[in-house]
């Protein structure tokens, strides 16, 4: 990967450092508030609201790692103009923790949706391999793209990276549309808004990934990427997490009242 | 932001020092007992007390990083005279922390206080999601004149930010009042404590900020900022969480006794 641009202000430098610090207050407390969630909910969705909280987990650890990555990749203090001034330390910024961090959670989160739905046991075993493998694929595929700086190479990868990423996200809006459709009353809601929470936080990441590629360059680029990814990865994770346990919640309700068959 | 000014004695910085101690110690302390409180409450209140203690704990996480970044800010040494001086050391306070956790917490303390209230579940979402947007607006719009020395900008955004402000605080003393005397004997009057000790600690905050707005500057000035916020964070968080606990607690007993429908 290129060093970083030499242009930043201490404004951009700051507002990456505050994005980056809300990905570890707001990953870390949710995982705090999965696990303490667990003896509420029966057994049968206890495996997926402990996953929701591993993901926020691994997540809550690599933001403790990008932010003491990012603070290191500069030196920051008082110019003689009197105003803050950010220079580069030469110390690199790892972005690789990034795909690290999805090669590991975005799988477990299709796991999470799949186990909260109850499927078959069949059905539940197939879905998690295909869908879990395939979004493992997209997240290698798109890492070759990351560290390039040449256009035309970003491009290939990101179209690589799509190919398995239309796959999932079809199977997500189509493939569990009849599935869904079974579901107990009073949660198909949730499920859907689970569904489709995953495909809107999902689908700015290509976005992201691409501020690079349409030439925007510098400090300006960087910044958008990270407040962007920041974002997404607070949606994907936490509030899609909030998603699993609303439903978790529900349906042991339900059974608790012997309205779904435990 | 504006560098911090040159002009600060020791007793000054060390005033904010230990406020900013205060604020972990408060918080942290607050955060275990209302976890270890969990299995005391019947399965109604958990949510509302587990949530109680995720504000806590991020505020928690923020003052630890206030009080690193208070410190990284200053050298702090014996001067020439013998007695204790205190000059800025060119490293940023990074204030926005305060921003980013009000963003997560005062959503959530909004939420405690209606899953506590166990009003019919339609009401409670409708009421979580309007007064949780209402309040995270608030922050929002406060942010961008807290970075401002220009005072007309200041004030801008401090009015932008009163209006949903306002709202809020009318919904709590006005729309909640009927759902409040329907609360269970023995409960209505630490409900009504609860929704005016947010009132009174919320509206601390306005005050806080204007103490820039009216032309104080200076160490001065931060100083009674900062510990302004802080006595106001810990009101809010901490002792308000103890009033939660308190009706969940009530609650808990007169389900139990079986004066209340479970």
């Amino acid at each position: 990967m290129a060093p970083l641009a030499q242009d930043w202000t201490y404004a951009e430098w700051s507002a990456v450092y505050n994005a980056l610090s809300f990905g570890i207050a707001g990953m870390g407390s949710a995982t705090i508030f999965f696990w303490l969630q667990l003896p509420n909910v029966t057994k049968n969705y206890r495996t997926a609201l402990t996953i929701t909280g591993i993901v926020t987990l691994i997540a809550t650890y690599h933001y403790f790692r990008i932010f003491n990555s990012w603070v290191a990749a500069f030196n920051v203090g008082l110019g003689v103009n009197g105003a803050y001034e950010v220079t580069v330390s030469g110390t690199p910024f790892n972005d690789a923790y990034r795909y690290v961090d999805w090669l590991l959670t975005v799988p477990l989160l299709l796991v999470e949706l799949i186990l909260v739905m109850k499927l078959p046991a069949k059905e539940t075993v197939c879905l998690a391999w295909t869908l879990g493998i395939a979004s493992a694929v997209t997240v290698a595929l798109g890492y070759p793209g990351e560290i390039q700086d040449d256009l035309s190479v970003r491009w290939f990868w990101w179209a690589c990276a799509m190919v398995p990423f239309v796959y999932v996200v079809g199977t997500l809006v189509v493939g569990l549309g009849a599935a869904t459709a079974k579901q107990p009353e009073g949660v198909v809601d949730l499920v859907s808004a689970a569904r489709y929470l995953t495909v809107v936080s999902w689908l700015t990441y290509p976005f992201v990934y691409i501020v690079k590629n349409i030439g925007l360059a510098g400090s300006t680029a960087t910044m958008y990427e990270q407040i962007g990814y920041s974002a997404a990865d607070v949606t994907a994770k936490a509030v899609f997490g909030v998603l699993i346990w609303a439903i978790a919640n529900a349906k042991s309700r339900l059974e608790e009242e012997g309205k779904l068959r435990a």
